[in-house]
């Protein structure tokens, strides 16, 4: 191809993409620099530079300061997944949303959740347990641990009227979270919660968030029968 | 702070974090553009670009080509998954890898399969059942439709040698994938399978791959009991 057609970062992007999947670079190859990526292109270095940081982070190149950038021997794709807040997915698929807090108490947490929100042995912490209903069915319900003494206000604030998984995103600011993902068998509790039958298997996502190094909050969220959770790459 | 300090796009990107997390730039609030930035912080634009470009891939910011540049409102997190070959999964773990192909058959898929792999009624496409073992013990079977239409070479492969789920990953491009993650109840067949419990919960993802404009192949895993998927945000 003749220079002057790669005028985005997307088209240079598409090309790249195109002579890996034709093997014209094969798995391991280094590829050109992006000096010399722009001369054959026409194009400016930095648009060479986002299309192949694209690549990089969805894992098809290998890219390494300096030794250069190389086709990725063994790709690990990367899917990007949305976390958003509960009202807001539920809203998203037009149903209604209403949520209520079955148990609220100040407790000493478990050894697996102290151990996980970092705080000392007989440290109370709010224990919340919330069912959240999409058109007035079970949908999910999260049991949260939080941590009062990094989550400034949370005492004065009424988790009955904005759930705490929608009060802490629009209050309190995070840096970044730990996720998990998994199934289980739906005990007599869950059986009861989520009007569903015991021995069912369901979705389950384990979340912790902190803020300057101290652990805010570290819930369970165990989803209805049914529940999918879809993306792209 | 004095300019001069900010010559990364990391530390720009740090400085426009703690804005955010101590309230100065609001959720909904208009921040400077990056013109204005770039004086402010004593850097280039394009580290600003860069800096800004990241937060809004995390969902913090919400950039409108037009409009300028919020600080989101209703902060939609996002989360990067790693989707590697299960190979690799398993030996990152530091256990031996092994697989077995339990069927290989040409048949015509169930409507559901049919309706995802975009195939015209009757077409036969392979079939192929293989269990990933970790140390020996079943880990995750893989219940995989390849359209052979779509794969060059495919009937050529020894899918017992290298299971399809390498082989495809190493022989055929792909230029994306849909994925749904969710849970099972393990039934007669799983329970043999995985050798588990039948009622236990069960993760499950299912995913198909395709390659200009063509499905590949569909297919669905169904992990072992306590398989757990994690990421950060």
């Amino acid at each position: 191809m003749s220079g002057g057609e790669f005028n985005s970062w997307q088209s240079v992007q598409a090309e790249v993409l195109r002579r890996i999947n034709a093997r014209e670079w094969k798995p391991g190859d280094f590829i050109p620099n992006e000096a010399e990526l722009a001369i054959e292109f026409g194009c400016a270095r930095a648009t060479v530079n986002r299309a192949l940081r694209a690549l990089a982070e969805s894992g098809l190149l290998d890219r390494r300061r300096k030794a250069g950038t190389r086709v990725a021997l063994n790709p690990v794709r990367k899917a990007t997944l949305d976390i958003p807040v509960i009202r807001y997915e539920i809203e998203s698929k037009g149903q209604t949303y209403r949520h209520t807090v079955l148990t609220q108490e100040r407790a000493v947490p478990p050894s697996g959740i102290r151990a996980r929100m970092q705080v000392e042995q007989g440290v109370k912490l709010i224990h919340l347990v919330t069912l959240h209903l999409a058109d007035g069915k079970p949908y999910v319900f999260g049991d949260r641990w939080i941590n009062p003494q990094a989550v400034p206000g949370i005492e004065a604030a009424d988790l009955t009227v904005k759930s705490a998984n929608e009060w802490l995103v629009a209050n309190i600011p995070f840096e970044g979270g730990d996720f998990s993902f998994s199934a289980m068998t739906a005990g007599k509790r869950e059986a009861e919660i989520l009007a569903c039958k015991e021995g069912e298997g369901l979705f389950v996502i384990d979340r912790s968030t902190w803020n300057k190094g101290l652990v805010i909050t570290s819930v369970r969220l165990t989803f209805a029968p049914g529940y999918q959770m879809h993306t792209k790459i």
